[in-house]
């Protein structure tokens, strides 16, 4: 397993990097994903079971954290292709860096690449990383006020993985009303409750996770 | 209750902001705590217990969000003084914003000042806020593993609070793996696992905040 690291970028133009990044994910078909959350929202645990069902699919993931290489070394145990990267302290990852990392990992077989960003509701959302899709995890323990702070993160996601649903009857967290607060910022935004550990509503993701990826091959101009 | 918004200080002198900041607050008698953690963790629910338990301490609280007034809200309706801080898209506070929110509270009563910061458990990390302590929480649905991922938050924190000990049933989280970890990056961190649901380890915590409020009054050199 590779460990790069990779300080912020030197290039101010970090929206043509990103598009320059897409379009050439794009004409080798390979669909990078842009997995955002809270640290502890369960990132490395949804894309370790994604990779566990979706074995027809060739996966790899890069994993960026300010430090450490645990999760790098939990999706290599299962088989798929991980690099870690470190960000140098730095809160997010941004397309140079993005860029980098893919250069490091010199991957042309995956088809589906996730970049698991640095665990940040924040700063992440601020930065187009050149993915061809935007998804955030909101975990049930975290409460269904997040659209009503966090409103970036919202808006810029594609999709809205609804985390750690088992854990529902602990805590006071309300779906619909956390939908309809997410809709409001964002009516485009695809919903998935689901938990990882039980598998409830992993069949709805994973469903749409082939949808895009078969659009992302055909070319066509919706992702 | 007031809504004041603060982007970023115009000084770059930030520790020194934060050292004249302390000064002043310590003339007062005033104990300011920065209280850091990730978003949903349960600053605002802490917050709202250590008030009701606490009702011989005046207590205020300085909320900083990106957006909405929900915890200022909370806050208000147990009785403390709450002043909600927009921080402009900002990600953390440091020692302007924090002076600036302070004087919009224009408080001298006020014996404990808590500065709930912004939902992040890196950037706030950064940045000295001119409070006497820093505290941060770490939910055990966010997992064990937090100190190998964000080291700088532990090490910059006075105490360390283990927050939603009542969902340990339920989350794999080994508690005192985690106070290993912390320790090791900051052998003098205190550790409070607590549940603000059911008032586990609450007294502790409450001891602890009570001493040390004692001891800045009195002045010593020591907080």
């Amino acid at each position: 397993m590779k460990i790069i690291k990779v300080g912020a970028s030197v290039t101010q133009s970090n929206d043509r990097d990103a598009e320059l990044q897409r379009l050439q994910l794009k004409a080798k078909g390979q669909l990078m994903i842009n997995l955002m959350s809270s640290p502890g929202s369960g990132k490395t645990t949804l894309l370790s079971r994604l990779i566990r069902d979706m074995k027809d699919v060739k996966i790899a993931v890069m994993e960026a954290d300010i430090e450490s290489a645990v999760d790098a070394e939990r999706i290599e145990a299962l088989g798929a292709k991980a690099i870690q990267v470190h960000t140098d302290g730095m809160c997010h990852m941004d397309a140079g860096m993005t860029a980098r990392s893919l250069q490091a990992m010199d991957d042309d077989e995956s088809e589906l690449i996730f970049l698991e960003n640095v665990g940040n509701l924040i700063c992440p959302a601020e930065y187009d990383t050149g993915a061809g899709l935007n998804m955030m995890i909101l975990s049930v323990p975290e409460g269904d006020d997040k659209p009503l702070k966090y409103p970036l993160m919202f808006e810029k996601s594609d999709a809205l993985v609804i985390s750690k649903t088992d854990a529902l009857p602990y805590f006071s967290f309300d779906v619909s009303r956390c939908c309809e607060r997410a809709r409001k910022l964002n009516p485009q935004i695809r919903i998935f409750p689901v938990s990882a550990k039980t598998g409830e509503g992993m069949g709805e993701l994973e469903a749409w996770l082939r949808e895009k990826l078969a659009g992302w091959k055909a070319g066509g101009k919706e992702v």
